[in-house]
């Protein structure tokens, strides 16, 4: 799997870079292309395996792996601002914010959005393909996705009683599930086929990352993970590690990626990169 | 024009308010509600009058006019932001970080523009037509369109020396004249023909219409405008009227007013209502 994975980081990062510098030069371009760089590129494995999986070509593939992580880095510039999760460390470096300016953070994430649905009309990926992502991307970002759970995040920190696992569970699936579901079902939206096993996985697979970031926060290290831990716990806000304890969330964890498992039946061994993603998201130290 | 644009309004507001409708109820759908009520609809107004002169369906008009208010609208929660123009108030009503929080108006800002590309997945529309809309509408508003604009709007403030003339009509050709043009090639842009005429109608209405609103800054009584007036001159920032004098620019919005006339010669009669928008917009007090 790191062999595919190295492949697709390197193309995605060349598609991202070709994207970002056919805009005009500038403070806005640079802070774009500064929010695109590194990251584990999980979601955009996704969209290459499930596209992989589904007979569809790279080239149709690859714009909608780039646009599911511009999404991404617009979606980590914004949650970084100080009037939402006010982070001032990404991937160990200064966040956009930090390094430019809040007016420059805000501008390149709205940026970032139009770039990635823009990526989405590629024409290597069919008129019809492209109507179907864009209906399905905007749900997944917008108002009932990503935006909608970052909302709850945030609504969670000032309200009165720490959320219910039920709550949180909804507010992840928003959050940080609803762009894994995306990119997990990319390769039947192109093709126009049945969603559901690729869907079931990605909802256990984005559960899981959720939970095993939580654990990170309690017991990772910042030179490793690149990004501020304990902030949750200094925060009071409830997490799957403050509901379940340490040994109950690596315990769901575990189960969630047998789920994953278990909904890859269809795909058979032609899935087996997919399957080493769900363990590689829950042993991850980054 | 007037029943037509009437119209327009009440059929872009009952399109706006069922895509806004259909979200999870909360602090984030009520915000972008607010944000999506009122304003002049002169974008979808030249959307609909587009799509009309190429013979395009209001079913298919409809959903791209509704779309382009919802970027609008966007913009103007993002701009108003303390880190951008600091506005306290817009149609005479509290901004949205106002009337909620700074966190809220990011994420009703950016859930408003997925739901705006969303709008463009439309069925109505036909899956040719919703790839070149969301490939020009990605370029109308991201890193070389509106947002490019605002960057620049944003830098000019703590720049030097003012922007030249030459500098401050490439920054409004962004800012303000990237959506415009979108709206007004929409109808080509959904039939497939030919947009270079509209294209040129809609840089020279909306250039017109930005120096309008620099003579309403200065000229202009809040209670009409629903905006604060004066900003730009305490700002010390270049304007078309400091830069042309008040006589220099209504005359250049005049002289745009009859390019934007002419640009519309091969449509003849049917352009009626476009021809009148033009002469609205220099003539409008709000």
């Amino acid at each position: 799997m790191q062999d595919r994975l190295d492949g697709v980081k390197a193309q995605v990062q060349a598609a991202l870079d070709r994207a970002v510098g056919a805009l005009p030069p500038g403070e806005l371009q640079d802070a774009m292309a500064y929010a695109c760089a590194g990251g584990k590129r999980i979601r955009a494995f996704l969209v290459m395996e499930s596209a992989r999986l589904h007979g569809v070509s790279d080239d149709a593939a690859l714009p909608v792996a780039a646009a599911v992580e511009a999404l991404h880095a617009y979606s980590l510039v914004h949650d970084d601002l100080p009037a939402m999760d006010d982070d001032d460390l990404r991937r160990g470096l200064p966040t956009v914010h930090v390094k430019w300016s809040q007016a420059t953070a805000i501008l390149a994430g709205d940026a970032l959005q139009s770039l990635a649905f823009g990526l989405l009309a590629d024409p290597a990926i069919g008129d019809a393909a492209t109507r179907r992502l864009v209906a399905a991307f905007a749900q997944a970002v917008g108002g009932a996705g990503m935006v909608w759970g970052q909302a709850l995040d945030i609504a969670a920190e000032t309200a009165a009683t720490p959320l219910t696992l039920d709550q949180i569970t909804e507010l992840q699936g928003g959050k940080t599930g609803a762009l894994i579901r995306f990119a997990a079902i990319a390769g039947p939206l192109i093709a126009d086929a049945d969603p559901a096993p690729l869907a079931a996985y990605a909802d256990a697979v984005g559960l899981a990352f959720q939970i095993a970031d939580d654990i990170l926060d309690v017991t990772g290290n910042e030179d490793v993970t690149g990004k501020r831990v304990g902030k949750d716990a200094q925060a009071g806000k409830a997490t799957f590690v403050s509901l379940l304890g340490l040994d109950g969330a690596r315990a769901t964890a575990a189960r969630l990626a047998a789920d994953a498992d278990a909904a890859l039946a269809p795909y058979g061994e032609a899935a087996g990169n997919l399957r080493r993603l769900a363990r590689f998201v829950i042993e991850r130290d980054t």
